[in-house]
């Protein structure tokens, strides 16, 4: 089974450009779970996609208006979401701050 | 399928004692995916522990000594690791904070 090594030290990972103003970070996986740390830069916009993948997130810092299907909310530091499997979502960062964001099974589409 | 709501708010999730010095809340999950935000207060200690289910992890505050599978290491706020399923793992927390812990699949032995 493809695995991350056991620790993942932040001053030694790159971040990544994703799309314009959002960056990330790639932090510890196996086949069935990988976690991913995004940041944006405010007015950044996550287009509105979706994915056979179970995803969970949670907002470290910033402030972020998302849609989930269908359904708006504006999120801050401490909150957190869950988007079932092909379900459309999309968000917009209101003020910079980073996501993390976990999801199984491992984002193969996501470059280790 | 066992699924959360959409969103989780922060200001409306309660902090359930786990231990001594450790409170978590709960966030988004379903069958497969689970994330859990736990805080720690300086001195607490998770104990050696196992179990099936794959485990990764985020430092969003405080300073940790990590000890995963015998390998031991202090990690602080922006570091992040990975415990391979069925690997004996603990943590003691050297100044206060909060881990990010997510698994595959859902912990059933945390109460929602």
């Amino acid at each position: 089974m493809a695995q991350s090594s056991v620790y993942q030290i932040e001053s030694t990972l790159d971040w990544q450009k994703m799309g314009e103003g959002i960056h990330r970070k790639m932090y510890g996986y196996n086949d069935h779970l990988m976690l991913v740390r995004i940041k944006f830069e405010e007015g950044a916009v996550g287009e509105l996609h979706k994915h056979f993948h179970t995803q969970i997130s949670y907002v470290e810092s910033g402030k972020f208006e998302m849609q989930i299907g269908g359904e708006k909310r504006v999120l801050k530091q401490g909150d957190g979401y869950y988007v079932p499997p092909e379900t459309l979502h999309c968000c917009k960062c209101l003020e910079s701050g980073t996501l993390i964001d976990v999801f199984n099974p491992r984002r193969l589409d996501f470059e280790i």
